[in-house]
């Protein structure tokens, strides 16, 4: 009872089957799919009670958290306050109804917005709605071919190399809000250099509410952590009451610092002072208007035009969608506790979301991390908590916006400071050199362009060398040469390579195999393919040069172990004389009567004595019995 | 009497050893790498007479072949005609000093020529000797770092669909000349536009020219080949003579051709006509003089500085001296017949010879095929055949450029179309075909981009996407997924991934092996990980988290025929807790153990019933004499 069978690539929506196949199994078909495409139909009919109680304290709780953090993001987008709450909404609308994973709530993060900002600098907000429009495009094209086969090529280190970098250069961007600083900066470099020269002028109200928010924020981060003891009488509740409360506290950090600050602000307001730190200002009232993404743009009395716009967008309009893929999809694995996570379905949650924030002038939007596990934590059921969090930001948008006046900048800066200050993964070097220390190099890599060129860049130079590192193997793979002998006593060269056969590869083989043959005299080669899973016509062309450079030397070689798939590319090209075996016995066969032709024309050729046959024969059996 | 070892690289200059060694050593070691990297301290001690005749035939004949081919080639490359003879001697004097292979003749093609072309095209001949300089800087150095490994990644069929496009370049750029048009084009498509437009332009007398030389030079191929009977009696040497007599006047069709038509312009001026035909004009008489390569240039009244220059020339500094290698290489591996290939060394004559041809205005060189097959056949025995050659030039240079004014047009273009027309490898399609297929993928990408956008970009497209089919198996290898069954007859899952375990495969194979596991409910999966030759972190932490999946849901999972390389980068990157082994009766053993502990768990839970483990003893057995 052995089968076997391959498994190919799942594509992300089957082509539909001959005509043939009847209506009602066509129709069951397309149900199929709807439920795979369009996971509200499979969950929605079951939604109850229990669900809907879950969903609305989860997505209320999220609602907080981002509300504080969108403020903020979007002053590290280079936009004003409000675009980021208007990216805060649309996204998680439209993820309740095309979302896989319950626990991802979208909206602005810190690295869209700091990719972003490289796209708005020096240029103007239509810059970043349309990257969300080209965003959503090409994630939607990436789902529908399925080519989330291109996230495979980010690998681990890259990845962590690239947030580690991006949450330094986000930190360093907030020092100048931190400690009250005022300069325009356009690079990391730049904002370091810059953040240097005017350290004399650091404000003291802002430095010193900056780092207290800071050390609030941390604290109140480890207070769910707090050891509340379960006491052995029945008041338990009471704790069990507190412990929530601490954890409540907790999770709403953000919020409850960001109006303490406030009020402070507004105390000094109404005492007639000035604060003696920034305030954001005024945030524009009111929902966005709802329009299509634009198309062109005025810049320095300029007219640009879509292709303008698009070359000047250049390479993050297909990064900024491939990072925000892999962020969700990353997010998604860590959620989805053992099942399977669908690539394809979050490249299309995403897509549709980014395509419907940006008719309400969001930039482009992702699966936030932190506030995801914050959504999690609190019991989230169903995507439809994304409704409640939305809901709540549009109350904001309408009505609280007079009050985000009075938000200082420094305790924005510090929510953004806390929000990645995690995410500097220092300490995976260690297991990363013990497990494989050449896997630091991309890791390196990534890290040093990100700061020193740009992330974009950073992440295409660790991407190039992971790509050169993964290449090196297969254009110059381990070949190993090995003496051995048949069972009748006659020696051989057994040569190995552990590689397929493809054109990187067939040189170096054709050297090496030339080489090994040629220092063994005339004794015969024996190439074991058993690691050669493919060949390609590069690779039967250097095979039928290896053979000729054999055969001119008159030394036999054969092929061992070949698959049947390489011998179909090997005779394609025109190359019939390779004599190829699979047993052991068939070797044995073939060296030994190779063995006796060489002997005997060698013989021929001397004092005209042939060895007979039936001496190797008795070699042989001596060979199968000592 | 079995050993093994593996091949690594040969470093082009290796590094010297320990200063223990003694100086004896040292010495030896030094005379032999001298001898290595400066081939003519090898053959030159034992030059003799016989070498010497051989050598004068064969360079004197490649000379006369040059000559016109110069002339022709520099007009292609968009400069003067003498520049083609500035570039044809220096090469040939520096590769008989460090040349590896006799059979090659260095001087200007027609490859190297349309390369130039696109970087001197609107602008001077400044940028062709600097082309020159940097060509010979980075062949130097790729042969220094050994970075022949590059080469490695151009395949046949990506170079088979190169020469075909350049041929079709260069043949339609030479309709221009042969049709008696004017007209100026930038780009191959353009050229054909072009032609087609000013095709009632065409002249009649440089037509009728023009494809009479192109019949001449075909038949005067082909004669060499005539069947000259061996007659039986004894004045076969007066055969001999003859057929030697066809041979030469076939080799030296070029320049028989040319000197004919420039004979019948000669009479037409000397009769007091115009001749009916274009020719191309006075020729500076002279040696050029010696002069490092212009380090800046002054175009359209503006001064360019050196990095201006050279990011005019852009990617061209790293293709031109690749492709001139990996032609060059192709020459030396088609004529050392048996003899391997030192690829290092090629790279370092190729380099010293566009390094010192720098000096006298020439532009890029190169192993020219068809001279080399010309020297070959005439019975070349070493490098010094190049003297010959060059002093051949340098007589032409200083002697005869007043009669290369007659030369008429139409004829140079006729020697070019001649010597690019059987470059055109369509036959090559079929045997692609029948061999692998996907291989016409990359050729023609190159053929048709080559002729869309240029032929850098040809051939970077075409690598570009040789390398995703090449990476293509390391992202979705194929998995065997196979029911098996212990000699107890417990049935497990072994799933087989036909590739190294890198990070573009680790998601894809974490995802596959946990479907087919959860597929079959709670029973073993063993991962037989015999193709498996390496790991990274990526792949550590997806196999950490495919073991976590299994976890979960109480399924065993175990490695099968780990390399112990492997199993280092998966204990490095802190995953302890997987079950490994070698052998199979350790997997036997394991799948029994996992079966009875499932088993007695859930007998435990259950009637509290245990299984005894003798009953699968018993069961063992039965399944071994089963």
């Amino acid at each position: 009872m052995e089968f076997s069978h391959c498994i190919g690539i799942l594509p992300g929506f089957p082509a539909l089957q001959e005509e043939a196949m009847s209506a009602l199994f066509k129709r069951e078909k397309v149900k199929q799919l709807i439920r795979q495409r369009v996971p509200i139909v499979a969950w929605l009919p079951s939604y109850d009670r229990t669900d809907f109680i879950c969903d609305l304290i989860a997505g209320v709780t999220v609602g907080l958290t981002v509300i504080p953090q969108a403020l903020a993001y979007s002053t590290l987008a280079g936009l004003e306050p409000q675009y980021g709450l208007y990216s805060a909404f649309m996204g998680c609308f439209m993820y309740i109804i095309f979302g896989g994973c319950k626990d991802i709530t979208i909206g602005p993060t810190a690295l869209m917005s700091l990719m972003t900002y490289d796209q708005v600098k020096g240029k103007n907000k239509d810059f970043a709605v349309l990257l969300c429009f080209l965003t959503g495009c090409v994630q939607m094209l990436f789902g529908i071919l399925n080519l989330g086969v291109l996230l495979d090529f980010i690998s681990v280190p890259v990845s962590i190399g690239f947030t580690s970098a991006t949450s330094v250069i986000i930190i360093v961007s907030q020092l100048k809000g931190l400690l009250g600083l005022k300069f325009s900066s356009n690079s990391f470099l730049d904002n370091v250099t810059q953040v240097f020269k005017n350290l004399p002028n650091t404000r003291f109200g802002d430095t010193f509410l900056g780092f207290s928010c800071i050390l609030a924020l941390l604290l109140l981060r480890k207070i769910k952590d707090l050891p509340i003891k379960e006491p052995a009488d029945g008041r338990s509740s009471v704790r069990k009451v507190l412990k929530r409360a601490l954890w409540l506290i907790s999770v709403s950090r953000n919020i409850l610092v960001v109006i303490a600050c406030s009020i402070i602000a507004v105390c000094f307001e109404a005492t007639g002072n000035q604060p003696p730190f920034q305030l954001i200002g005024t945030v524009q009232s009111g929902l966005p208007s709802l329009s299509l993404p634009p198309f062109s743009t005025t810049l320095n009395n300029q007219t640009l035009s879509f292709t303008d716009m698009v070359s000047e967008l250049g390479s993050s309009i297909i990064l900024v969608p491939v990072i925000a893929i892999l962020g969700n999809v990353a997010i998604a694995k860590t959620f989805a506790t053992g099942d399977s996570v669908d690539a394809t379905q979050e490249m299309i949650g995403l897509g549709m979301s980014n395509l419907a924030a940006c008719l309400t002038s969001a930039y482009p939007v992702d699966g936030s991390f932190s506030r995801s596990a914050v959504n999690h934590a609190s019991g989230v059921r169903t995507p439809m908590g994304g409704l409640y969090t939305g809901v709540l930001v549009l109350l904001a948008l309408s009505w609280l916006t007079p009050y985000f006046y009075f938000i200082p900048k420094a305790t924005l800066a510090a929510v953004i400071i806390c929000a990645v200050i995690f995410m500097i993964e220092y300490e995976v070097v260690t297991p990363m050199w013990r497990s494989s220390r050449k896997d630091l190099v991309p890791t390196f890599t990534t890290f040093a362009v990100c700061l020193a060129w740009g992330v974009e860049y950073g992440i295409l130079a660790g991407v190039g060398v992971n790509i050169v590192m993964l290449l090196y193997p297969s254009a110059r793979p381990t070949i190993q040469v090995q003496r051995a002998m048949t069972k009748s006593g006659r020696s051989y060269l057994m040569i190995t390579p552990s590689n397929s056969l493809y054109f990187p590869a067939v040189d170096f083989i054709r050297t090496t195999v030339g080489k090994a043959g040629s220092q063994e005299g005339r004794s015969a080669v024996v190439v074991d393919c058993k690691f050669v899973l493919g060949a390609d016509f590069t690779a039967a062309k250097g095979i039928a040069a290896l053979i000729d450079d054999f055969k001119r030397r008159s030394q036999p070689i054969y092929f061992y172990n070949l698959r049947p798939g390489v011998i179909e590319v090997f005779k394609g090209a025109s190359l019939e004389e390779f004599i190829h075996f699979g047993d052991e016995d068939e070797l044995d066969e073939y060296i030994t009567k190779e063995y006796v032709l060489i002997q005997s024309s060698k013989s021929g050729g001397g004092d005209e004595e042939l060895v007979p046959l039936s001496t190797f024969q008795g070699d042989q059996e001596r060979g199968c019995t000592g």
